[in-house]
């Protein structure tokens, strides 16, 4: 058996549950779950954000844990071995995004909690290709939002060749930003957060930006014009898009990960006179999140956290509601 | 002095004027115009689509002619040469995009027409870094849209990666759209033709295209979805972007050469499922305007054009007005 926190209705509060989760698929692998870090995206399935969401929700995918046991067809992983697991659960591994690396753009991917059967328990299952281990001198217990928050910023920085020459931007210094910035920062960007919270300048300059600038004020965008290779925009909130397609330096790229829900008003002008682009990206792939978890190992990256008891989910959920952690928080699991 | 057709006002008819262009720029060549094509940007010019234009305006930059006159520091061009012009004029040869090898993104270029000395004329004058020689090989009569339609679907396939084994759209069998068809054919891609006009059909794969699909038709749109990798649209009009967002394979990408007015809406959501690209790009670089000519030479690609007399100006301008030409107009250097 199982032992999880569900909620059965929107916005509800979390009752433990138990369930029994059938045999081990062949190509499965059963974590203990060590703990699991609350993402936004949790927030947006429990408030119903994003359209109907079915109850009841088991939340949670940013999970670190011990491989417990193993499938019959899985020989890459064993009993012990120290793996994290993130948004997705499952993909075709044989279509041609998963044949060509791409598992996390594969069309019949599965979600760990989409399947409501999340890391908020005792135990998760996977497909054994979606958990990755971690790597030597990776601080496990702070793990965990690498392998949402993390993966999220850091594929869009390897898919599309952001350089360490490059001047690039980060839009919003939360759960995802923290990390976009300690991410370019060692991969030796110039980094500028833009960010709409007086308070966070310092933490950004903490984290490695060389410049802050106040996305509240037109001037200091306008400022920016020409400037930046890349932007990452972390926020799920319409912007000022037009000052930050500005602020590309020709041939420049604004990215987003942020699901924002309005359509991005994008004048093909703007676009055309320096080459630019605005794209966006998804979660990256097991074999980008070994790179990530290798690079983070190598540079001493850490999600910056704070810790709670599994048992105070309906706590750490209303205080993400309130924007609160600084920057990410972490679930650990206290099952008697 | 320097014979050339000039507009006095918007929409307004051609009258010949003749000017002194003073002394040639030590870095300058003058050419003897031999044939100038009409572009849809001169249309624009003198229609005052894209705002206000200063009068008298001698539109026309897809010039072919023989070098007549270099400047005094010219040595990689000598008179008698055959070259080609385009839009751009003039460039700083030292920012950081000419240093880099992006002319065409120089935020001090020059436009031929913009300067109101176009090739509507029997002499034009340029940076002689933006006369482009023609190689052997190739139709010197017929080639002048290369030099601005041509360059504008050629330059974002070279500099955006597409791959002979991709597949592509073209959106609008026009001006540049039957030279996009013609570069993704030899490029080695699968091609498909996106056009509203039914007659167009057999044309379209005439140029090449091993696909055509009615963009009239939404359910035609909707079953493209997730096909292609790179999309092409030449069109100055807005489109059910959505459907072509759609239509794109996961890592694709939706490129407009087309100024459209009016924003695209693209919903982040689209984009980020399928780590998709939307992006834009002007005329190309020198370096690449020359790449172009060799491949053209080398697949015997040419525009397909209708020669009339520079004499009838006011009647190609009408043509071009009623959406006649297939597809490109070339006026003929007939000073007497």
């Amino acid at each position: 058996m199982i032992r999880a926190y569900a909620a059965s209705e929107r916005a509800g509060a979390f009752k433990q549950i138990s369930f029994d989760p059938g045999p081990l698929g062949d190509d499965e692998v059963e974590l203990k779950v060590e703990a699991c870090g609350l993402c936004h995206s949790d927030l947006s399935l429990l408030d119903e954000e994003w359209g109907e969401t079915q109850f009841p929700l088991v939340p949670g995918h940013e999970v670190v844990g011990t491989v417990a046991a193993v499938g019959r067809s899985v020989t890459h992983l064993k009993p012990g071995d120290r793996v994290g697991a993130g948004w997705m659960s499952r993909s075709c591994l044989t279509c041609h995004n998963c044949m060509g690396g791409d598992h996390n753009l594969c069309k019949d991917s599965e979600g760990i909690a989409l399947g409501r059967h999340g890391g908020f328990a005792d135990a998760v299952r996977l497909q054994a290709a979606w958990a990755v281990k971690l790597p030597e001198g990776l601080d496990a217990r702070s793990a965990g939002p690498l392998f949402c928050g993390g993966i999220t910023v850091f594929a869009p920085i390897l898919e599309f060749g952001v350089k360490p020459t490059d001047r690039v931007g980060v839009i919003g210094i939360g759960g995802l930003g923290h990390l976009a910035v300690q991410f370019l920062k060692a991969w030796g960007c110039e980094v500028t957060a833009f960010t709409s919270t007086g308070s966070k300048a310092e933490e950004a300059r903490a984290l490695g930006a060389h410049r802050v600038v106040d996305s509240r004020s037109k001037d200091a965008l306008k400022a920016e014009a020409g400037r930046h290779d890349f932007i990452l925009s972390t926020v799920a909130v319409p912007l000022d898009w037009n000052r930050y397609i500005a602020a590309l330096a020709p041939k420049g790229r604004l990215h987003t990960v942020g699901v924002i829900s309005e359509p991005i008003p994008v004048p093909a002008f703007s676009l055309i006179g320096g080459q630019k682009s605005v794209s966006g990206s998804p979660v990256g792939s097991p074999a980008v999140m070994g790179k990530m978890l290798e690079f983070c190992a190598r540079h001493s990256i850490a999600p910056y956290v704070e810790y709670m008891p599994m048992s105070q989910i309906d706590e750490a959920f209303q205080r993400l509601r309130e924007g609160k952690p600084r920057y990410r928080i972490v679930l650990e699991n206290d099952f008697a």
